[in-house]
């Protein structure tokens, strides 16, 4: 049936990996970039090979980062005694967005998935609790999706913390029900902020 | 705002020209690829430049094509009397998976626009009219979509063959109104060639 040359299926198939892209979108993708914007097309080769080589994880707070700490972590003005933990790289842009927090973050870059057992290697525990040795950190604040990953990942968290002197808190659930951060308005973010529950003092 | 990291901030842009894809889209493409699809990434930007180093235009119909010609216009079993005119690509593919049409095709890999001025630089018109000097073609089938940007190219179509001796017909309106080719199923597209209406005889 279909007749497209080897390269051109091969391009769909790679866009294909992309969330949210089926083959009808992937198809569409292709002819779109092959047919009208080529110029776009080598941007996006050359942006990706540069971010693969450039961009790792800050060393404080394990989000993407070009240099050794993230502009966030490098600013002295930040307030070192509140950490809020997030699940990834968008949640700090949102809630920096919101104006609402001057503390540090630390990202998990990954959820807990409890229908897939609880399984904890996709969230970075161990860059967490070491980040936190010998810190300033008084104040923890869980800023977890609203989803049953985000809730299952903030039970791991104030499971980890309870024995540990730090008040805890997870962000008030202003935000709505099934939720996902990324999504929600400044001002909304900026009342789950302000409005977080005390899980422990 | 937001902190990202200048490579980062880079494959966001660079992604924000796929169709439909928005900035939140855009973000969450790229932390998906740098955070658990590395692999995937390097391979969609090696695709990127396999393709647009071998995909060009077939030489007899346009579509996309790594040698002269593609695999259809190579194909001798097929009736060069009856060349079916489609948008793009993948509107070949999906009247191929239809079954409904043993000639030839002709791909505009483009459509006019009646609301910016009938531009005609979009569609390969001076390709077509050289495919057509010296050939074997008896009758046209218009297969552009039933959208104003497909009535459009089928109006500038009709026009230009109104005094070539060709048979000249435009797919049934069995496709839904506003309907796009490569959206539709297999049956129905089926249907809209057996029942194309004749323009000219
Ligand atoms: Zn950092
Ligand atoms: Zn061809």
């Amino acid at each position: 049936m279909s007749k497209n040359p080897d390269a051109f299926t091969r391009l769909i198939n790679a866009l294909k990996i992309l969330p949210n892209v089926g083959p009808k979108s992937a198809q569409r993708m292709a002819y779109q970039l092959l047919q009208h914007n080529r110029d776009g097309a080598q941007e996006l080769s050359e942006a990706l090979q540069h971010a693969l080589k450039q961009v790792h994880h800050c060393e404080r707070c394990n989000t993407f980062c070009e240099g050794t700490l993230c502009d966030i972590c490098a600013d002295s003005s930040r307030d070192p005694r509140r950490l809020m933990i997030v699940h990834m790289p968008a949640d700090v842009s949102g809630m920096e967005a919101a104006n609402c927090h001057d503390g540090l973050y630390f990202v998990l870059m990954g959820q807990v998935n409890p229908v897939q057992g609880m399984d904890l290697s996709h969230i970075a525990l161990d860059k967490l609790v070491a980040r936190l040795q010998n810190s300033e950190v008084e104040e923890i604040i869980i800023a977890t999706n609203f989803t049953a990953e985000g809730d299952a990942t903030a039970y791991v968290l104030a499971e980890l913390f309870k024995n540990l002197p730090y008040k805890v808190s997870r962000l008030a659930r202003g935000i709505p029900l099934g939720g996902e951060l990324e999504y929600v308005d400044a001002g909304t973010l900026a009342q789950a902020v302000y409005e977080r529950r005390m899980l422990k003092e």
